[in-house]
């Protein structure tokens, strides 16, 4: 049997809300994770001027190999090297390379639940078996040393994310440094997920590098820079990995994009605006949070990072798809079902993504307060 | 085990090659299949245009899944609709998708030895087993309906590609029937790869979808529209493959990059410029051509396509990779060893990119010929 391989269900509410949007209702878009800016303006300078004078064939730039390298150091204090980093066209295909370069049909690879649904669909696709870590509330809704080691037996792999999507939570440096422990004392390989990092409020986000040198790391230009619609990623590889990386990226995707790249390298001196998006970000997570009491909505992971509110929406529905898409055409504000992220659990859970601008946040709590309001009464009549 | 996948030796030549020009030797590249033109100068201008307005999230062209289904239409009165075209990041996610959305692992899927790499890597990194048709100078190096009928047991797929890689043969049209009568007999399931065309000479190259609605074809802005670094591509999949290829391109992949999506939009109508690259082609495979015999290379594939010639040099060596990086040190010109395309009987084989401008085969013709004299002596001493 060809593998079964669920469609992500924020699609759907996506495909209504652009429906509803050319249909001239106003829709606020907080359904995808995605920046609603785009790229920084050196970034875009830095495409203009290159357009016109690169030919552009397949290509993969040393010079932003090396600096990602510098990254690591400044960031981390961790060293790899240029052949280390293998540039990909997004985090997706860094993902599906990551994954062929470390797995095989049947291998079993723990990872959270709830978490990003293109995990366990990857994993699908190439016949990987998840093994899903149920993680709430008392875990931070994130996989944890004590629950990796009492897997039996233990899987092949580990996926981490932190901050993670949906929830957003980060995993504290104790908490890292405890799960590489118990994934080198049982032989299990780690793919790291850090594409929020960079995004993070009032607490700090390690790589898993600084914990365990063979992590192999995810990393994307879509969320932190901003320039997700530039299609460009990258994934590091430990030394011993180099080989089988190098063969299967030249054979499954090539080199990412050659306009990207030029300006990616220039991103990522562009601090101080990409601080400006993070402190927006900032601003409307704060005004989510304080708006959340008035929505009835009590229970949230922590929202440590990234740019989600992960709720707990049990007490107004058991169908958070139907939920979404009444809220949606009720309100006009577009947000993604719990079930792309938790099969299990998913139907009482809700995600916003506070990447929007902070007016359109202003707007978005106006028009849910009373409609929120109104679920909680059709839900608990007095 | 995890999966091993051979490398590329062409990049061996390729590193050389950057590493001779780094070093101040006058290179001509004729060992990858890139076109050393741009992109069309409207599609340049049109990457402008929207460099500076466009957000450029995750998005994938409404006009461009239009465009591709009118060239359908237009070039092969092949009806498809636009829900059927998947945007990938180049061919090679393309590819990668079709096997996805058709095999597992342990599927055995045939395919034209010699023939394009990636196709038998991509394949033994799915775990889907090549079962590779030894084609020769008897069936144009292509395979034909009578070899895959002999084929014990079936396959459960086909690739095709027409014109090929590395031999640039086209598979003529009854040909082409009759291959899709045996795949319909059989339950054949079909790649086609038809990132060649537009490049033929003198001959004409059917799409598969004339012969078979439900083919999946490959197809690509890295040859035809000189667009090798803008990283796009496409994926025909038939109506009843659309779920799986939607679920499986959002969880591998996403979308291919906005700039280029607009870009490549463009470049279907630059067709005036886009003929310029290929008379140019067209001249420099004459200009090949005529040079062979002094090269005492008699031994090729029809060079129907593509802007390769597939050369036997059986009598010179039976180490194409060592010959190759001889030739390069020598002489300056780099070319692909023929062990990429072929793992059997390829290291007597050599394989010319005419992809380069005019001058450079002019000057590579008078570089290789004393060259290969020397070769013919050495190897026959009188």
């Amino acid at each position: 049997m060809i593998a079964h391989v669920e469609p992500f269900h924020a699609t759907t509410i996506g495909r209504l809300a652009y429906e509803l949007a050319a249909q001239g209702r106003d829709v606020i878009h907080m359904e995808y994770g995605q920046p609603s800016t785009g790229a920084p303006a050196a970034a875009i300078a830095a495409a203009h001027a290159v357009l016109d004078s690169e030919a552009g064939g397949y290509w993969e730039s040393p010079a932003l190999c090396d600096r990602i390298v510098r990254h690591y150091r400044e960031a981390y204090g961790a060293e790899v090297s240029p052949e280390q980093v293998f540039l990909t066209c997004g985090a997706s295909p860094a993902f599906v390379l990551a994954l062929s370069c470390l797995f095989r049909p049947g291998s079993r690879v723990a990872v959270a639940r709830p978490g990003y649904v293109a995990y366990r669909n990857a994993m699908r696709t190439l016949y990987i078996e998840p093994v899903e870590l149920p993680c709430g509330p008392a875990e931070r809704y994130q996989v944890t040393a004590a629950a990796l080691d009492a897997l039996d037996p233990a899987p092949e792999g580990l996926i981490l994310a932190s901050p993670a999507n949906p929830t957003g939570t980060v995993i504290a440096r104790e908490e890292l440094a405890a799960i590489a422990e118990v994934c080198r004392r049982k032989g299990i390989a780690v793919i790291s997920d850090e594409i929020y990092h960079g995004l993070t409020y009032d607490v700090e986000a390690d790589s898993m590098l600084q914990h365990m040198p063979d992590a192999l790391v995810v990393n994307s230009f879509s969320k932190w820079f901003s320039m997700a619609g530039w299609r460009l990623g990258w994934l590091v590889v430990p030394l011993h990995l180099i080989e089988a990386a190098r063969a299967r990226i030249a054979n499954l995707f090539l080199t990412p994009p050659v306009l990207s790249q030029h300006a990616g390298l220039v991103a990522f001196d562009c601090v101080e605006e990409l601080e400006g998006h993070h402190a927006s970000y900032a601003r409307n997570r704060e005004l989510l949070l304080s708006a959340l009491p008035r929505l009835g909505l009590q229970k949230i992971a922590p929202p440590d990072g990234a740019f989600y509110i992960w709720a707990d929406i049990g007490h107004l529905t058991q169908d958070s798809l139907a939920f979404c898409r009444r809220l949606l055409a009720d309100t006009g504000v577009a947000t993604a079902p719990g079930i792309d992220f938790d099969p299990v659990e998913g139907n009482r859970f809700i995600r916003f993504s506070f990447a929007v601008s902070t007016p359109e946040i202003e707007d978005a709590i106006e028009r849910m307060v009373p409609w929120f309001a109104a679920q909680g009464e059709m839900a608990s009549p007095a």
